[in-house]
């Protein structure tokens, strides 16, 4: 059976934003964003797949089109395709965040 | 901005698992599923969607085509498209799951 734990995905990087593959296919994406305080996903967009991000830990100020909200855990919030996107941990705490991109995006 | 928390998805019933939808678009559904104790999901199969479970609270016993797994909170399931998948709570606890399911199935 093909189980991850996502208290496994802790890997933090001082350079930027890391990004841990929980699953793919062909037909979606989830992963763990590790963000320290202070790193960012640039607000961007992919014409033809939806994006939920779910807050594990910390908090982020997620954008998605022109509204900016900071949330904490249990938070899921939805960017749906074509929508501009992006997610900052403003800290001080580190963030994670479960991430799921469907159908995966062609440029990733 | 569309957020949603998932400890606001909490409805449990006597008499049968209860699906709460989170977000859906034509490309995905993501719900909570509450199963008290003693609740399941019969196994099946979806011919060409992917499913993930995610262990919110509690602990389930999932079924991937033959094996058979007991996993609580944090723990994610893949049950890729074709495969025969189900879930049980065998107690004593109640239990809450996060499900994705990419594409949305033909006959939900």
């Amino acid at each position: 059976m093909d189980v991850k734990h996502l208290s496994s995905f802790q890997g933090f990087s001082l350079e930027k934003l890391q990004k841990h593959a929980v699953f793919q296919s062909g037909r979606f994406l989830l992963d763990v964003y590790c963000l320290a305080a202070g790193q960012s996903q640039k607000p961007h967009r992919h014409t033809s797949s939806d994006k939920v991000y779910v807050v594990l830990e910390g908090r982020c100020r997620f954008r998605v089109g022109t509204e900016e909200e900071t949330h904490g855990p249990g938070a899921s919030v939805f960017a749906p395709a074509g929508a501009e996107h992006g997610v900052a941990n403003d800290g001080p705490e580190p963030a994670r965040l479960l991430v799921l991109m469907t159908p995966p995006p062609e440029h990733v």
